[in-house]
């Protein structure tokens, strides 16, 4: 993995611009473009209230192919019906005569506040800057145009070999709140010049979503606009990868989302550590999946966690309730180490001081062992501060 | 329905003391008396970690006739395995000695700290001041004794005639936190002088805890030690009711059950508003109350309230991660009256305005119409706001 300023992937150029989204000439709008036909994957929200740049881009990325990808920030265009897919289509029709390719080789995303209608009129301004300013090393600056309530830009890069070629792997990623990806995640963008099948594409992006921006969760909430899309161009030159050839790219791939999902989690809104829940001995994987969010979506384990305290009794409440099967007597659980329950009681008052301690640090990591099987699963989430109270009361004001 | 100091039902008594259990010398023990014996049902926590009282109450409510109820706060008594059971005996068999009845005729119930053993020896010591001090008009006293971080105690009390005579009946509970009741409650204690059939009183009241206690959220979370329970000794002479003559009774119950649960998300942990969801509508009674609960607990449209902002792009996204079968395109919402989402879509921002000016009151109506079907349900619910997170971030420190 290799990290810095000027991240590139040959065959695709980046850029942003400010359109007036956001307020005081943040970067708002970004476009990616790939020279040549990309082979395209995506996940969206399962959020029965899907944003218009949802609807259109899975209805686009059936052909398989892209050019280009085109987001924006400041309006997330959902809640809006028949008028935000017209709106969605126009700034693609715009965006389609500047760049000399079809409307539907082009894929949207937006995000922020939902029900405002898209400023069409601001793209029109824009979009002649957004294509003059295509450049091989824009993606930081698509990074910034991302962020909504992110207090920093999420890049991760990946290069590795594959079918005797090198290859380049690039993601960005923004979150912060409304996080509970659920089949998809916050807006996610990945690009790279690696030759591969669509179907092997589309089945390895689906299974590392899974494990990766599927497994994290700031607020249990699962936005109307969440979407993860893939774009490759073959630029790279290697023998095209099938389901037998993809052992490199798969883990570039887990590397590159491992990394942006976590840098959601430790950005969500007003976090100020980062909590991984490690939960094992499960009856079934069902099981595992439910008892881990639940824990990770509990107000009062979060808080604990905010409050410094290795308040165990916490996270036994939230098993009990989250439905799946249990026996108290057979819980162990750790904090960083520190085993402070024993078939489900107190191990001693030592090891609470021990896990009070560990809970000073910024990455705190919560192992449940239920003794019920031999499933497990893990999550990725943070704790609740006033600073998300703060940010979202006062988030449209 | 009458209001005052001074509230006693015929044949009961109750008294509170200071045993040392909360910090300060605050009441943190309490007894209901019958001097004679009484019916009595219960509802139970559906958490899979059950605290020792719960158990122990669970088995003993069997009988179906008790003579007293022993309940403490500052220790919940939960995660504590054989020996927590050992001690709620141990203190139930001190009081029956001096109540002169047999331990299983005395149901328990604790609410405070999960993990930390009964300090037994304080109950031993405070016993007999508890005996001593037993008093018709003691019930204020005991909804003091059972406060955690409840911010005022918590009564209700309601008369009315049933089988040809006047009968009484009073109602005390605490909340505040760890608030998503299913199947039960925070601790809540009914009594009456009512004569009525077994089987009459557990149907009827687990009716009433369903639509009532059942249906309050404050941060989603179902505690260890929940409990709701009612004693009626019959003091009242009428002649016994069973499913025919329960008109009057249900009322009552119905108006005390509701006004406690009303009050305990009135003063949910932090709570600046109270925020009521009618849901109506939805294709199944289960759609209805998943969609009334998710919106309930919404992180989000919590902020938004104590905000005072009429987010309503949050509600539609709640609805649509419920899980329900629904469509964006024909929900409709309003905010105390006022009509803000209309076939999915804001209605006009003069409308908008409107429902913001609605916000700033201290409780909040959303209605929401999913138009799918004909069933419908309510929840109340608070906000989410500072004062939560610090409740808890600071809850053992």
């Amino acid at each position: 993995m290799k990290k810095g300023i000027g991240y590139s992937v040959p065959g695709f150029t980046a850029s942003a611009v400010s359109a007036g989204l956001k307020k005081d000439g943040l970067l708002d709008l970004c476009l990616i473009f790939s020279q040549r036909q990309a082979v395209v994957a995506g996940m969206f929200t399962t959020n029965k209230v899907k944003a218009a740049p949802v609807l259109l881009s899975q209805a686009r990325i059936k052909r398989g192919f892209a050019r280009a990808v085109l987001a924006n920030s400041g309006c997330a265009n959902a809640c809006t019906g028949e008028q935000g897919l017209r709106d969605a289509m126009q700034t693609t029709n715009m965006l389609s005569h500047r760049l000399d390719i079809a409307p539907d080789e082009i894929l949207v995303a937006s995000t922020g506040v939902i029900g405002a209608h898209l400023p069409v009129y601001r793209f029109e301004r824009a979009v002649p800057a957004l294509v003059r300013e295509l450049s091989p090393v824009g993606f930081e600056s698509v990074a910034q145009a991302l962020m909504t309530t992110d207090s920093f830009p999420k890049v991760s890069y990946f290069e590795g070999t594959a079918g005797g070629a090198p290859f380049h792997l690039l993601g960005i990623a923004k979150g912060a709140g409304m996080i509970m990806p659920d089949m998809a995640t916050m807006l996610s963008i990945l690009v790279s010049d690696i030759s591969i099948d669509y179907q092997t594409l589309w089945q390895l992006f689906r299974s590392v979503t899974d494990s990766t921006f599927n497994r994290i969760t700031v607020d249990g909430e699962t936005s109307t606009n969440d979407m993860v899309l893939i774009m490759a161009n073959g630029a790279a030159g290697n023998s095209r990868l099938d389901a037998t050839g993809i052992g490199e790219f798969e883990k570039g791939l887990t590397s590159v989302m491992g990394e942006l999902s976590y840098l959601i989690a430790k950005d969500g809104e007003g976090a100020s550590k980062v909590m991984i829940i490690e939960l094992m001995g499960a009856a079934t994987d069902n099981d595992a999946y439910v008892a881990a969010r639940t824990v990770s979506n509990s107000y009062l384990v979060k808080t604990a966690v905010f409050g410094q305290d290795p308040n165990w009794g916490r996270i036994m409440a939230a098993l009990g309730r989250s439905g799946i099967m249990m026996e108290e007597q057979k819980v162990q659980i750790s904090i960083n180490g520190v085993t402070i329950v024993e078939g489900g009681l107190l191990t001693s008052p030592g090891k609470e001081k021990e896990a009070a301690e560990q809970m000073k640090n910024e990455e705190i990591t919560i192992r449940i062992h239920l003794n019920q099987g031999n499933s497990s699963d893990r999550m990725v989430t943070c704790d609740l501060t006033y600073d998300y109270i703060k940010i979202n009361a006062e988030y449209r004001t």
